[in-house]
This record gives structure tokens, sequence and C-alpha cells, in this order.
């Protein structure tokens, strides 16, 4: 008897209907012998709903009270599936995070899971129940607080659960069915993937790939469970994320895939006196705005003693960032900061670049030959980056994907849905 | 320095707009020098909503989970009210029933409070916040799960939190500003009276006011909390309703108001054989079906050994009171079950009734003269009630306060609302 930790998310869960379908599935799971533990975010779109009424009666709401007000979104949705598998014929208990044991960090909005001790969940399992986890949430360990977990938290929700209880497998259901060589709106002969090993997936979710997300894959490795990416619409295998580039023999070793990432912007910082510390003031100022940069690009200093520094982070902090800098403007003696939000980022992905050092020779080549100017390069072992402008991403990735000969014979399967 | 418990309702609460005004006069409450304690019910459609998707996915949702959806509800509007009072110069924390120490009996949908160990809600206000509290749930004393109080359960968890924290006083506050001699939509001069003993209170929230509900009522009693019942539209002083019926002189014990109830309907099992034991089987079967009853009339028993036998109950426990008692009509041997659910309850309520032996002659007087046929009659110390048909109960409860001269010289206010 296999223990199965399923996580569905929000657009699986949009209405009554599609809740009775997901809960017809965790049925037949159980009901093939295995023991189930499920995971559920809000449904559709009750978390902007909660956001919306948030933001009618405090426009800067109090962290405390903002998870307090969104955790009630997942534990309706965990209620209602709960009653919908009762309706079927199996039967199941909801538990809040707290309740199934998800302890944390104290940071409102953003914490991370410190421990998990599922206690009520074993006790449920071995009633013969299913158990429902409210995805995205926990209890903080110091001030006992309910807290949120942030961006991707119920999949993180799932991944910690299926470490904590020793799960066979974890399935994450959305409405795209694998992990893909690109996005199949964008490149229609994409292939699924069948398998993709961990630290692969972590430079496709850093890239923009948005079907996992960093943290749920970080901790996923970390513990080594293995992650299904399956469509809750069909019952395809999906993509398993699993095992380490370095089991993989260096002669079988790919390019897997090619993302994008349009939520960046860029920042020039121009006119930088040329002495030293200036760039440590600049980073500095930004890191303690809490704002997180991506790619980094400093021009050697010309004639005159003065360089430009250039930097990309997301679009959410782009106008925070920049009145952070205007403020140092007199102190440092720079020139202007320039913002600019029509770029792009386009990554390639695979270990196979270790061993083959023409990779980035042929991804610039393909990108010049679809005319795409490159802005700033960046890259790890196993990825390549670059920064153009955006009504080129589509066009580059194409132009990749092709060089990389990643596609597949079948024409992609494309649903509905923004690919989470 | 006082402390003072509010609670709000959910028309109160109906928009963000609503959770402002409330906001503003808990802050208001504060910055007079008070600590505030306040308990809020779920925003106004929130619980319907929440119920109608529950039977979308399961017709007879398990009961358990029932309460895991519900508290959602409680849990949205205390967080939305925290957040709006911080947008106005104060702070404040939001609880669970469980966080705050309401610690309750298992019975899911119906839990009695058990005690109030309010640890957590005397922290905040000691630091100077003001603690919100979501009212109708509390956790498990046995299985630590999260139960619901069943109807009034917000007035309920107000009146038993200002008993734990010793309040100085317990504001319910709703879209009526007290409790009036009768209902100011039937009777335009209708009186606010501006106290009520709590054994008056009892029996107006027994007969169908809906002001208050009567399991907080007689927590109220019981602790010796005086409740003020006030309007969340106006400043009004509002109704306090305190202190015992043997406090009264007799020479000033009153007779304090009409109440009316058409949520009730009549049941006849006629041809009862007469015999030991039919009648005690009758009123078995009801309530082994967890039914109660109300009023009951048997008839003497005519001269052919037989009977009928009429009690009131509930219109919704109606059809599943009528189908068992129709399971036994061989069994028991009697005639038929007639229901009828065209009845409608009146009483007079008043301590004064004690001392004053004319007063049932009067009221029946009163009915007779505006037309109004009595089917039963039941009494108790202080009330006296009628059944009769419902089309009648306007014109009763009109005669009846005319009779005993409830009226005052202004024309009552009447705010949109349930009464509630």
């Amino acid at each position: 008897m296999a223990l199965v930790v399923q996580k569905y998310g929000g657009s699986s869960l949009e209405s009554a209907d599609r809740i009775k379908r997901v809960a017809e599935r965790i049925v037949a799971t159980k009901k093939a012998g295995n023991e189930v533990v499920v995971v559920c975010s809000a449904m559709g779109d009750t978390t902007d709903e909660l956001l919306d009424l948030a933001e009618q009666v405090n426009p800067v709401p109090p962290e405390r009270e903002m998870d307090m007000l969104l955790t009630a979104g997942e534990r309706i949705s965990n209620a209602l599936v709960a009653m919908a598998i009762s309706a079927q014929g199996a039967e199941a208990w909801s538990f809040t995070g707290s309740q199934a044991g998800v302890v944390t960090t104290s940071v409102h909005g953003n914490a991370r899971i410190i421990d998990v001790t599922p206690g009520r969940v074993t006790e449920a399992l071995d009633q013969g129940y299913i158990a429902l986890v409210a995805g995205f949430q926990g209890v903080s360990q110091d001030t006992k607080d309910i807290t949120t977990l942030g961006r991707g938290g119920s999949d993180t929700t799932a991944v910690a659960l299926a470490a904590a209880l020793g799960a066979d497998a974890c399935e994450i259901y959305s409405d795209v069915d694998g992990v893909y060589t690109a996005d199949p709106r964008i490149v229609p002969d994409a292939r699924k993937l069948d398998t993709v090993p961990y630290e692969e997936m972590l430079e496709l979710a850093a890239s923009g790939s948005k079907i996992l997300h960093l943290r749920s894959v970080e901790y996923a490795r970390r513990y080594g469970v293995p992650i299904r990416v399956r469509s809750s619409y069909s019952d395809k295998p999906g993509t398993t994320v699993t095992g380490s580039i370095e089991e993989i023999p260096v002669e079988q070793a790919l390019i897997t895939g090619v993302a994008h990432d349009r939520s960046e912007a860029k920042i020039t910082v121009t006119g930088v006196p040329d002495h030293a510390g200036a760039a440590g003031r600049i980073f500095r100022t930004v890191a303690d705005a809490e704002i997180d940069i991506d790619m980094v690009l400093q021009n050697v200093s010309n004639t005159d003693g003065r360089t430009d520094i250039t930097f990309t982070l997301s679009k959410a902090n782009g106008p925070s960032a920049v009145s952070e800098l205007e403020a140092l403007k007199e102190d440092i003696g720079f020139s202007a900061v320039l913002y600019d939000d029509h770029v792009g980022k386009v990554s390639l992905v695979g270990a196979g670049m270790r061993s083959h050092p023409g990779v980035t020779a042929s991804f610039c080549e393909a990108l010049a030959e679809a005319g795409v100017n490159i802005e700033i390069i960046n890259t790890s072992e196993i990825r390549i980056s670059v920064l153009i402008r955006d009504e080129h991403v589509d066009d580059a990735v194409r132009a990749i994907h092709e060089a990389f000969e990643l596609g597949g014979d079948e024409e992609a399967v494309v649903y509905a849905g923004s690919g989470r």
C-alpha cells in the first residue's frame, strides 16, 4: 500500500463542479488501495477577492491580519473537497496547516517551514480517512500566530508533507499535463518531458517556468521527494521531477528546455564615479529595501572614470528601487537612474552544456540569426540566460528551441490556462 | 478604565464600507479610555453562500466539515475589522474562537461552551491592542476539532467572553436600536424599553423575539453579565438586559411586551386510543428524532375512548416528525397525522402578571374582540402564549399591545432589516 500526496491548485478547484471532479480522482486513488493525503489551494479567485476586500478597508493591511484573512480561502476549499469526497463514498477530514503540524518562521506573508509534525494526519490515515491539509499556511513556532508561506506555498506544503510522511509519491495537479521543452503556447512542437532532474527544474523555475515554484523544488531535492506534475483534466502520467544531474552519465546529459520570463525590469545607474565603494553602496541600498536582484552588468570604466551599473529585478519592485536609488544621487554623484520595463529574459537549461563547450556559441548564433540583440548574458553550470527586448521573447524562444532540436513530432496539447 | 465587549452582527458588517464604520465606533470606544474586545459574526451573506456551496458538493455534508467550512466566515470578518481598525490609528489582533480559548462540547453545529480561557485576549489587551474574537465557534475539549455554536452563537461568544474577562459591559449591536414592547414594524406606537430583567428577556426570546438568542441570555443571567442591545447605525443608548424579576417590588412589576413567532407548525394525531402509554410513545418517538416540542394540547377523551393529541414544533422539523409518526400508525392504532403550518404564536410577557390575576382574562377578551380564535393556550409565571391562525398574528399583536396600554407617544423608529 502506497502513501500518495496530491496537490490541487486553485484553477482545478474553481467551482463546485471542478471540486466534485477532483474528489472523484481522490476517491479513485484511495480505492486503488492507497493512503491519500491531499493539499488544496484556495478556490479560483478567492485569494484575489479577499485581497481586494482587504485593500478596501486598509491600503496597507497589517501582515498578521492578512495571514488570518487569506488562510480562510484554503479552509473553505479543503472543507468542500472533504464534503465532496464524503458524498462519493469515502471518508475525509480536513485540517488547517496548524492542525497538520506545519510549523514555520514568524515572517508573515513569506514564512518558511521549520518542521512538519503531522500527527493528526497520520491518525486520520490509520483510521482509514483521507486527510485534506490546507496549503500555503502554517503556525509560527515563536508567536503561535497563523502564517502564510509566500508564492507557491501550496506546492511547498505538499512536498513538505510528503517528506515528513515518507510518501511514495507527491503529485502536483494543475491545468498543464507536465513540464515541456518550452511553453507550448509559444512553441507548437514543444515536447513533454518524461523526467527532469532536480537541478534542471530549479533552473527552469528560477528562469520563469511557472509549473512548480522554486521553493518547493528546493525542498523536494533536499528531502529526496519525487514530484509528478500532472493535469487534473486527464489521466496522462505527466512529468516526474527526480534525481540529480550527477547521476546522469556524461554522454547522456542533455539540453532540456527553454524558459522565458516577462516579469523583470532593468535599472541602469549611469555615470557612476569609478571609486571603491560606489557599486557596493548601490547594491547595499537595494538590498536593504529587501529587493532581490537577478542579472548584473557593469561596464568597463571609460575614459572619464565613470561607469554604468545595470541590473534586473522584479517589475513589482521597480518603482521602489528607483526611488531608493534617486535618493542617493547627490551623495554618490552618479548621473541618472534609468528604468526600462520592456525587457524579457530567455534561458536555456540542461546538464548537457557542462560537457559541450559549443553550447554558448550556438545559443548566441541562433539569437543573432533571429535578429535578437543580447543586452545582458548570465550563465550557470547548466543554464544560459539572456536579457533582450520583450517583443523579441517569443522569437527568441522559438529560435533556441529549434537550434537545439528540442521539438517533438506531436503537436503539443495546449490547455486553456495560465500554465499553473 | 472599563473593559467593554462589543458584538457586531452580519448585517452590520455586510460591506467594506460598513466594516469601516464599525471600526470607527470601536476605535472611538478605545480612545475614550476603555479596553475593548470585539466579537464579529460573518459578513452579511457569507454563511449562506458557504452553505450553498456545501450543498452543491454534498446534499448531506458531514458535520465536522461543515464547521470547518462555516468558521471561515468569521475568520474573514474579524481579520477585515482588525485591518480597518489599524487604518484608523489603533492596533488590533484577531483570534479564532480556538485561539481565544473558547472550549466546547463535541456536538458539531450546536456545541455548548464548557469554558473560556482567554489568555491570548488578555495578553493583547495588556499590550494595548484591541482584541477581535471570531464569534459562533470554539474548539472541542475532547477531539480538538473546530466546532460551531448553533443559532445565536456570536451573541453567546460575546456574553461568555464578557463573563470570563469580568467585563464592565457587553454591547450587542444590530440594525435595531433596542428591545421594543412589540415589533415596531407591526405596531407603530411600540415603545423602546430602557431595561428588561433576565427572566422576561428569556421569555421574549423563547417566544419569537429575534433580538437576542435564548442561549446568550441564559448565559448572561447565570454569570450576571448585563447586556446592552444597541444599533450600529446610531448612538442611542439602547436597552439593557439586567437584573432579576425578584428584585422588582411587586407594585412596580409590569407587563413588558408582546412577542410573536411564525416559525412553528402544528401536528395533530387524531383518534389516539385512550390507553396508558399511547401518548407517551408518541412524544418519545418525536423526542428520539431529536425534535423539540413547544405547546401541547390533549383533548379530554370523548365517548368512544379516543383522544386527539396536538403539539407545535419548528416548521423545519415538521416533515420528519410527520414521517416518524406515520410509521407508528398501525402499531399504536391512531387514525391520522394532521399537519398544519398556517399557525402563529403570540405571547404577552411581564413579571406583573404574577400579581395581577385578571391578566389572562384581559388577554383573552382582547383577542376575542379582535375576532381572533385561540387554538392552544400555554402559560408560565410571567408569560401567556396562544396559538392562532397565522393570518391573524398582526391583528392579535396590535390588539394585545393596545389592551395593555404598552404604546408610547413617539412613533417607533423602524430600520430596514430583519430585526437582527
